[in-house]
C-alpha cells in the first residue's frame, strides 16, 4: 500500500464512519424517534451532511485522488478509488448553494406533498415539483452527461447505466406486457378474499421472523422494527434494520413486506465487513439490492415450493383463519393478477407497468417534452392505456409516490432493473443447484442464501453491476427470461397461452 | 449580537448537533443496538468525538473567544461564552496524545474491569486502574488547578466546585451517618420479604409509566426503554430518554429506578429548548442534576404522602401481591435501613457512606496516600468502619462500580452533593407551596414540576450551581437540613432519637 493509498484509505474510514452516524439518526427518526424531536434531528442531519461534504470534497484529497489515478492501482485499491472518485467528482462540481438549494426544496417539497396527496390537490405540490425538476436539471448540467440529461441522475442510483441501454429494453417489456394483462383481466377473476380477514399481529410478526430466521438473517447483526414505510437500512455490515408495517386485515403485507426487506438485509449483512465500509465493501447499485429483495419475496416467497413446507406453519399460527384453505387456492390467492392504482400494493405482472408509466414520464419531463402541470393528465392517459384504469383522482395518482418530492428522479427504474434481474440470477442458481426448489419446498432457504452471498454479496462493488451480472449469468441484462418467466408462471395459474 | 458573537454562536450549534449525534449513538449502544455493531460504533463514536474535538479547538474559534472575552457581554450571551470557554480551554490545554491514550485506556480498562468483577479478580483490572490513574494526573496537571489536584477532575462534572469546600461538609456528614446507621442497625429489622415476589413485568412498566405521566414527562419528546444500566440521555430537549431494568422478583428496582430517570427526564425536557442546545440552555452540573433525581425518588417517591394516593393504585395492578398490605407496612419497607454492600441497591441513609467511601479513597490516590495495589483492603477497611460490614470478595467491594475504569475519577461526590441539593430545594419547594404534601397525597404531581420548571430546569447554566441553590434557597451547601431530615424520617421510622 503506497503513502498516499493509505492516505485515502484514512479518508475513507472517516467517511463511512460519518455515514453510520448519519444512518442510525435516520433510522431512528422513521422508526421510534419521539416526534417532538424532529426538529433538532433535522438540524444534526444537516450539520453531519455539511461536515461529510465538506471532508468529501477536502483539497488534500481531491491531489490524492488525482496523484493516484496516475498510479495504475489495482484490485480493491483500484475499485475503491474508481467508486470514490466518482462520488467525489460529483459532489466537486455540485454548486454548494446548488445542494443547499436541493436539500431545502426537499424538505419543503415533501411537506407540500404530504397536504396534497392528503387532499388530492395537485395544484398545491406543483410548484414544488416544478422548482424540483429545475434544480435537478442544474444538477445534471452541473454533473454533465453524455447522451441523454437523463444518464446523469440515473448514474446516481444505478452506476454506469445509460437510458440508451435500458429504454429499448423497457419498451420491448411494455410490449409483452401490456397484452399480457389484457389477457388475464378478461378472465374471472381469483378469489382471494378469504385472506382478508383478521390475522392477529403478534402471529403475524412471530412467523415473519421465523421465515426471517430461516433465511439466514442474523438478529445478533440486526433488526426487525415497525416504521411507516417499510425500508432496510445498513448502518454497518454488522447492523442492519429492517422496517415492516402489520395490518391486521392483511397479513400478506407485513409477511411478503418482511421477506422483501430480509432479501435486502442479507444482501447487506452478506457485505465483505472486512473492507470495513469502504466503496468496495459497498452494495454495487440499486438494481442489484432490488434484485436480492425481489428474488426472494417473489421468485421463492410466491412460489408453490416456498409454500408447500410454509403454509402448514402458517396454519399453525392462524388455524381458524386458513380453515380449509389448500395449496393450490393458497399459491392462486397470493398471486392473483388485477390491474389497480397504487403502485406498492401491485401484483408481480402489473407492477412493472407502473414503473414503465414513472420512467416515461419523468424522461419526458426532463427533456421538456411535458410540462408538470400536465403531468397528471398524461399519469392518467398512460395508466388507461397500460392498466386499463382511470385514477379517480390524483392522490390514487400522480402523488402517490413520495419520491419525487425529495428529488429522486432517475429513481424508479432499478425498481424494474430489480426484476429483471431478479429471474436472470434465479436462472444462474437454479443451473449451479438443480435442487433448489425441492430444498425450498422443505423449508431449507440456506442454500439458496450461502449462493447469492458467494456470488453476489461477497463481491461488494469490485465488479460493476452489469459486469456482475454478466459475470454470474453469463449474459447482459435482458427482457426475455423475465418475459419467459412470467408466462409461465401466469400462464399455468390462469390456465391462459400468455 | 456582535458579528463576532454571531460566528460563535454559529459554531456553538454546530458542536450542539454533532453532540446530538454522538449522544444518540450512545443511546443506542445502551439499549437497542445489535450486539455485532458494537465494533463500527465504537469507531464512528471515535470519528465524532475527533471532529468535535477538532471544531472545538479550531483556531479562528479560539480567536473569537479571545476576542468576546473583551466585549463585556452580559446575561445569556456572558453565560454562553463563560461555559463554552471553559469546555474549549480544557480542550486546548489537553494534549491530544493524552486524550487518544484516555479513550483506549477507557475502552481497555472496562473491558479488563468486566472479566475482574465476573472473575472477584482485582489483580485482573490493577494495571488498568494504575494506567488510568497516571493519566487522569496527567489531564490534571495540563489543565491545572489551584489547592487540591483532585479540583482538576471534580470540576468536569462539578463545575466551579472545590474540594477544600465539600470535603470539611462530606466529613461533617460522616460523623452524623455513622453513628445513625450504627444505631438503626441495633434494633430489630423492618421486613420487607413480602415485596420480593414475581410482579409481573407488564404491570410493573405500566404502574411505572403511569407515575411518569402523573410527574409531567412528555412521551410526544421522549422515550422509556429497557437497559442493564439505568440512565437518562438528554439527546435534545424535545428527545429525551429514560431507560430502566425490570426484576420481576423486586418490583421496587422499576418503579424506583423510573421515578428516579424521571426526576432527571423532566430537568432535560425542562430546559429552555428556544437556546438551541447551547452552553446557558443546558444543565448546570451533575451535582444539581442528581438532586432533580433524587428530590422525585427519595423525598417524594419514598414519602407517606406518595404513597397515600399511588398504594391503592399499585394494588389494582397487583392485587395478590399486595393483599393485606397496609400504607404503614409499606411505607417502612420501601423506607428500610440496612448496610449492605452495593452502592446501587443501597438505602437512603447508607448510600452517602458508600459514596463518602470512594471519595475518600479516590482523594488518596490522587494524593499518593494510598496505592492502587492497597485499594482493596483500604475499601474493606471503611465499609467495616462505616458500615459493620467485611465484603467477602472484590466484586462485592472495589470492583463493583464502573466508574474508575472509565476514568470517571471525581465524578462520585456529585451523587452526595444531588442528595444535599434534594432535601435543600425540597425545603425551599414547602416555602413556597405549603400544600406540597397533601397536593402529593392526591397524586398531583405537576404543581411540583413546575415550581422545578421555573426554578431549576428553565434557568439553565445562567447561573452557577452555587449561584442557583443560594438563589433559590437563600444558603449555600450544608449537611444541615440534610441530616434534619433523615434524623426526623427514620427516627420516626425506626422509633430511635438519632
Amino acid at each position: 500500500m503506497t503513502f498516499t493509498y493509505k492516505r485515502l484509505h484514512e479518508a475513507l474510514s472517516q467517511l463511512a464512519d460519518l455515514s453510520h452516524a448519519q444512518s442510525l439518526l435516520g433510522w431512528d427518526q422513521e422508526t421510534i424517534m419521539p416526534p417532538k424531536g424532529a426538529k433538532m434531528r433535522g438540524r444534526s442531519l444537516g450539520t453531519l451532511a455539511g461536515i461529510y461534504h465538506d471532508k468529501l470534497t477536502d483539497a488534500q484529497l481531491v491531489d490524492w485522488v488525482e496523484e493516484l489515478k496516475q498510479a495504475d492501482l489495482v484490485g480493491d485499491e483500484a475499485a475503491n478509488l474508481r467508486e470514490f472518485s466518482r462520488e467525489q467528482s460529483r459532489a466537486l462540481k455540485t454548486p454548494r448553494a446548488l445542494v443547499v438549494e436541493l436539500s431545502e426544496t426537499a424538505s419543503l417539497g415533501h411537506e407540500a406533498w404530504v397536504k396534497a396527496r392528503k387532499d388530492a390537490d395537485f395544484p398545491h405540490f406543483r410548484p414544488w415539483l416544478e422548482k424540483m425538476l429545475e434544480l435537478k436539471k442544474q444538477v445534471a448540467k452541473a454533473i454533465g452527461f453524455e447522451g441523454s440529461m437523463y444518464n446523469a441522475l440515473l448514474d446516481e442510483y444505478e452506476p454506469y447505466a445509460k437510458v440508451e441501454e435500458i429504454e429499448p429494453l423497457f419498451t420491448e417489456l411494455r410490449g409483452h406486457l401490456v397484452p399480457m394483462v389484457d389477457k388475464i383481466a378478461g378472465v374471472d377473476k381469483i378469489a382471494s378474499q378469504e385472506l382478508k380477514r383478521p390475522f392477529p399481529v403478534t402471529a403475524q410478526e412471530r412467523f415473519g421472523r421465523r421465515v426471517m430466521k430461516d433465511m439466514g438473517f442474523d438478529l445478533e447483526a440486526g433488526r426487525l422494527d415497525v416504521s411507516v414505510h417499510p425500508f432496510c437500512s445498513g448502518i454497518g455490515p454488522q447492523d442492519v434494520r429492517l422496517t415492516t408495517r402489520y395490518d391486521e386485515n392483511d397479513f400478506t403485507q407485513s409477511i411478503f413486506g418482511i421477506i422483501h426487506e430480509t432479501g435486502h438485509g442479507l444482501y447487506e449483512q452478506g457485505l465483505p465487513a472486512e473492507l470495513g465500509n469502504l466503496p468496495v465493501g459497498s452494495a454495487v447499485s440499486l438494481g442489484i439490492h432490488e434484485s436480492q429483495s425481489r428474488l426472494w419475496e417473489n421468485v421463492i416467497a410466491r412460489s408453490r415450493h416456498f409454500w408447500t413446507h410454509y403454509l402448514p406453519l402458517l396454519k399453525t399460527e392462524f388455524p381458524s383463519q386458513l380453515k380449509g384453505i389448500d395449496l393450490d387456492w393458497f399459491y392462486r390467492a397470493i398471486n392473483r393478477v388485477e390491474p389497480s392504482f397504487i403502485r406498492v400494493e401491485a401484483d408481480e405482472v402489473t407492477y412493472n407497468l407502473h414503473i414503465l408509466l414513472r420512467f416515461e414520464l419523468e424522461s419526458q419531463l426532463l427533456k421538456d417534452e411535458l410540462r408538470v402541470s400536465d403531468l397528471p393528465s398524461a399519469w392518467n392517459e398512460k395508466m388507461t392505456d397500460y392498466l386499463g384504469l382511470q385514477p379517480p383522482n390524483d392522490s390514487l395518482g400522480v402523488l402517490q409516490d413520495v419520491h419525487w418530492s425529495l428529488g429522486l428522479i432517475g429513481y424508479f427504474p432499478t425498481y424494474l432493473l430489480g426484476n429483471l434481474h431478479a429471474v436472470q440470477l434465479h436462472a444462474a442458481v437454479k443451473r449451479d443447484m438443480p435442487d433448489l426448489h425441492s430444498q425450498v419446498a422443505r423449508g431449507e432457504l440456506l442454500p439458496l442464501k450461502s449462493w447469492l452471498n458467494a456470488n453476489v454479496h461477497r463481491r461488494g462493488s469490485r465488479l460493476k453491476a452489469d459486469e456482475l451480472v454478466r459475470e454470474i449469468t453469463g449474459s447482459g441484462l435482458s427482457v426475455g427470461p423475465f418475459v419467459e418467466y412470467l408466462r409461465s408462471k401466469f400462464g399455468e395459474i390462469y390456465q391462459l397461452d400468455l
